[in-house]
């Protein structure tokens, strides 16, 4: 069931901490990003020499469910799940659990693209197969 | 019509742009939160003082759809207009245009609800005002 | 005197500060680079610009002095002073001294070099014609 | 010799990245904050904790030599190595190393000093005892 469930275990830094003294909002979309980035380079596909090529992987929209704040000194787990939006589109399921009681603390859904060195839109053969065997 | 929309200029700054030469997904994140804080401030309601007072302005959900890239050197502006979710929740259309030629960059929503000292839900009476007003 | 004493008011963005409820050490740095590359542009060097043209512009070493804290709401000011530390090394002495009182917040030091496209030192011409009048 | 030598190794993540496609200058205090906030957990000094009691670790110098810069992919380790610099102030020094060639990026001191809850400086023991021992 879950053989596209690709995980990353982070730990909260204390600058990432605002002064209501938990996680600021926008440093989720941080961790989201390096988790979908520790994902594509498991399936081989590394986003800086992507970008270095000319292809450009852009996210076009992303919504979040807040559901706890995260705290200094808190251990959590990012996971990253794959799946065909549209022929061309390709969404991340994204929770963000808290270790090791597993509360949930962000649900997400982040969708994305591929522009390819000519501006059109060309998911990368590696991520096509995956979504083919999703 | 756009009595209730607040505005703010802003320029990006280098740091805020990634590998791909563009503003990071994440800081737009960061924008519209400062818009939010100085449109709070411009009706008398201040973040820092709240949370001392043991009052959490919170985001509990956002929406974003990116539309366009900024990149160093350009100007922006980011509007919010509140508007009313449910009695205990606010909403605040956010979007990022380029200046000067309005290109839109990011369309938002986000979605908000004040706990107060006792854990509870409770708007603070100023955005009740603006949102009966609207 | 202060004739090449370039300066760039800003203000305190909330999250910018961090759990202690100041703005957070690193971010300075993050207003420091800001206040230089805005001086450079104001000298016609545009540092984006510059690093699509293979010519990159790079700190080498920063000393800083904190001297008081931002907090939220605070105004302040980043002063940019360019020196000549050696034929092919510039510095920058930068203040930050917070709005309206100017009590004096960091005191930096930044050195800084040009690498060209070949991977040698060469400051721009228009950094040598500032420091040439320094 | 290196008792007191403690270590945290870490990997670049993307957006910490620049529009030069390297890691941002202020991006390495982030990574010596917390190097340093890990080291004062292992000898049992919580960040957050004192800063909730009103015990403020503040940094007061930061001295820092960039020797090379990490990229996209990059693993690398910080070193923390705390030392007297005067009966109320500590220094750690702090080098960052690439993985696995070891390559020094980043040489920096950085000083600091506890200030207790009536505002006057007090170094917590655990910290004293550590410099004893130094």
């Amino acid at each position: 069931m879950e053989r596209d469930c690709f995980t990353l275990e982070l730990a909260v830094r204390d600058y990432e901490c605002d002064l209501q003294g938990v996680v600021n909002n926008a440093v989720y979309q941080n961790y989201l990003e390096h988790a979908r980035h520790e994902y594509l380079r498991s399936i081989s596909i590394d986003f800086a020499a992507l970008t270095a090529l000319g292809i450009n992987l852009v996210v076009t929209r992303v919504e979040i469910d807040y559901k706890a704040s995260l705290v200094s000194g808190d251990r959590f787990v990012v996971e990253v799940r794959p799946e065909r939006i549209s022929p061309l589109r390709i969404g991340f399921r994204q929770d963000i659990y808290r270790l090791p009681d597993r509360k949930i603390v962000v649900k997400a859904l982040v969708t994305g693209a591929a522009l390819n060195a000519k501006g059109r839109p060309q998911l990368p053969e590696a991520l096509q197969d995956v979504l083919d065997r999703a």
